[in-house]
């Protein structure tokens, strides 16, 4: 352990925060309205991906240890049931604040993980698994879970009219 | 310069080739006439996307002090232009092939690379800024052209219709 490797875990967690910051820019560049519109004929609505994220996002404050959950109840609604447009959903304006909420506390989180610490398994591999395949610690989430975001990023970019994203 | 560093920067590799390979099972799983549709209304073609993505990655030939380009001729129809549904575009079997010759070009030059030359500046930042900006090195490069995949890589998963993407 030493200087570059946390130097090399900043490039990482730096790259979570600027794609969290474009999704977020982009959230905020779309109203209620835009945000209830499908980003494909019969795919997603935008409000789905956002309570989708916050749901996964959420999940990671038990999958890296750190805490329980915050939102366990957009479990159902969001990961386990496709989005059901006849369905009551929270509000927008409530969504956003827990994926605003659940990013705050990941991000302080991450701050203050040593390198060692950064390196230890995630709580869905066993011990002797981990043993054999230590490549499943927290980073190797947080890589996976910075694509996951991008990827529905490029998703919810369909809503905006404004370019051809 | 350490086991550890090296260990991280894997995962960071790795996380490329996971990223390379989900997409090209995406696109094996598309037709030539799925390809030439538009992923949403008035939006870009799968056929745009993987031009697109293909051009994307050989710039980083040159990016990354790899080598010269493999297919310049790409740029123009791909990245300098939006995608211009009347062009006479490549054939989609000729822009795949092209896309997989790319991405194991890099793959080549990345599991060369030490962990020195990994945090080495790109060629697009000039020794006077990377000495202030050190994060501005390969392995940030890296992070950042994952990412454009993943995000365009949620957007072609729209022409499948066996998922709700």
């Amino acid at each position: 352990m030493n200087d570059t490797s946390a130097f090399i875990i900043k490039l990482a967690v730096d790259s979570w925060h600027l794609t969290v910051q474009r999704f977020n820019t982009l959230l905020e560049s779309l109203n209620d309205e835009t945000l209830l519109r499908e980003i494909a004929p019969d795919r997603n609505r935008g409000i789905y991906l956002l309570g989708h994220l916050a749901a996964v996002h959420d999940r990671m404050l038990t999958l890296l240890n750190f805490s329980e959950r915050m939102y366990p109840h957009l479990d159902e609604p969001f990961l386990d049931k496709a989005d059901d447009k006849t369905a009551d959903y929270p509000g927008i304006a409530e969504l956003k604040s827990q994926w605003h909420e659940v990013n705050k506390a990941l991000s302080s989180h991450f701050n203050q993980l040593s390198t060692d610490e950064w390196l230890q398994k995630h709580s869905a591999v066993s011990t002797e698994d981990f043993a054999k395949e230590p490549h499943r610690n927290r980073l190797n989430v947080l890589h996976s879970r910075t694509n996951h975001l991008s990827y529905h990023y490029g998703q919810l970019r369909l809503l905006k009219s404004s370019d051809n994203g």
